[in-house]
């Protein structure tokens, strides 16, 4: 179950009367939500999405909510936030910080091919730009400094081969960023999280991009591993070659990419996927209290991990 | 002819640059622009309209610019301003001001029967109240103060029963101000030209509102005064009462009329009237150089205001 918060029409009703949406024609409860209670809500003026968030809180909530409105108004399909009349995008529904957002077209797109990395790859890229004039700051809370910090934490739980692999990995990226391997690298805000499910595609389009809820600062590239990881990995986590490239040239036709990235393309993708593989480990084994996170399955990222480095050099690139 | 500035495609790739919005896909000149240059561009990621400003200046353009950015951000669907990669809405081409903004679904319901006048009043309503937290202020350039400045200027252009008509209703408008008939009506921003023409429908649903450009603070009434006389009156200039009653309750229902708009309503249908009336007569009689206005026939607005004037306090109210 994933909605944690029931909100009944009578009660949406009344917390409309703040908005300039129009009036009610339909609630309804989206199961897909892991850390947020989501409804679909169809008004006589659009169709938007209620977010009531449990966990973040009104501290955290501005970074996210203005960077959706930031990207929104520079075009990007991503969830624009609805003011009130108020001129507030956050409201509180039972007590909990609640947003209107806009409906996107689409659905994600599980078993994607070339033509629809090329259509996220251009659209990170957009991002990326995009972001750059955005001016809130906050560091990617699972960045390499968490890496570092959370490895030793882990380490108990693993086989001895993984924990060897951790302990390695860990070295490896500590020992590319003293060699300066990033000191060059651009970098911004970025949405960290841009796996298959958290894009809307409208055939080969991008309808929408959701769920910015782990975005921070960090780099650019680290952001390209992450959905290239996620998108363009076969079943036993090494790369699909067209799907690669695809993916590549478009993000650098939009952006291109600079010969410091290329240089550190190899050991990020390495980061990249050490990240996904350290939070499911740590998600598994030191569950938060109450956890309504979804565990998946820590193998997925290990193997993508141990592929990236099986394939050294030769990652693809532009 | 109303695209005055020729944009090429290649020109627009160029300009595109500065955008998060893809690569171009089509341009096509949008015929209907009075006094700006439309076209139709659609990208790689959606479809937006490029409006280069003939006229409008720098100076003059932030209060509709923002305008439309906070009406579209408050969920109201009219053209939400895309910002480039400075974060600034307005851009160059052919060192004129030009602007990209999204483009919305519908088209313009000439015939429009009482459940189009239901919808159009209630969004009416709705972008009355969001427009109340705006907060840039620029008096509507035709309202009461340019009419009495006016009147006189085009006395001598009209026939003996038309310059009686003119004379005694600025008289009539003054006195009822004098009386203080307007002195409890609420005011704001609003969009003071909401002709069929400038509305989007989507079957029964207004799919978008557009052409802010005369846009000023005024009495929130006169903005239904002059929606109601376009969208609800028949070819003499009579209310037609079903669509009227359909548009004032669904106005009504989404911001209460007060007393003190009650008793000001036949005063203010009349001035609605009376502005169409002579702002026709001065395009008609004292054409701008260079004039691009296309020139609406004033008979029209003559007949709107005999027919309020006869028609008294009998005009229909919620």
């Amino acid at each position: 179950m994933s909605v944690f918060t029931t909100v009944t029409a009578d009660e949406l009703r009344d917390w409309l009367k703040n908005y300039s949406i129009g009036h009610l024609v339909s609630l309804e409860g989206i199961p897909a939500g892991i850390e947020n209670t989501n409804y679909f809500v169809d008004t006589s003026h659009g169709r938007y999405v209620l977010t009531v968030f449990e966990k973040l809180t009104r501290t955290e909530l501005p970074f996210y909510v203005h960077l959706m409105a930031h990207l929104a108004r520079h075009g990007i399909p991503c969830p624009a936030p609805i003011a009130d009349r108020d001129n507030e995008y956050l409201g509180t529904i039972h007590g909990k910080p609640a947003m209107l957002a806009t409906r996107l077209a689409g659905r994600s797109q599980m078993e994607p091919g070339p033509a629809h990395c090329a259509a996220i790859g251009n659209m990170l890229a957009t991002m990326h730009v995009a972001g750059q004039s955005y001016n809130r700051r906050f560091d990617n809370p699972r960045g390499y400094a968490w890496w570092v910090d959370t490895a030793p934490r882990l380490l108990d739980f693993l086989p001895a081969d993984e924990r060897a692999l951790l302990e390695s990995e860990i070295a490896f990226q500590r020992a590319a960023r003293d060699d300066g391997l990033c000191r060059e690298l651009p970098h911004g805000v970025v949405h960290a999280d841009l796996f298959r499910d958290n894009v809307l595609m409208d055939g080969e389009r991008v309808g929408g991009v959701i769920d910015f809820y782990f975005a921070g600062d960090d780099y650019l590239l680290f952001d390209l591993a992450v959905t290239l990881n996620d998108w363009c990995s076969d079943a036993a986590g090494e790369l699909d070659p067209a799907k690669a490239d695809a993916m590549l040239r478009a993000y650098h036709a939009e952006r291109p990419l600079s010969d410091a990235e290329h240089r550190a393309w190899p050991a990020m993708m390495r980061g990249a996927a050490l990240r996904f593989w350290m939070s499911r480990l740590y998600d598994f084994h030191m569950p938060r209290d109450g956890a309504m996170v979804h565990k998946h399955d820590p193998a997925r990222f290990r193997d993508v991990l141990r592929a990236r480095i099986r394939a050294g050099d030769t990652l693809p690139w532009r």
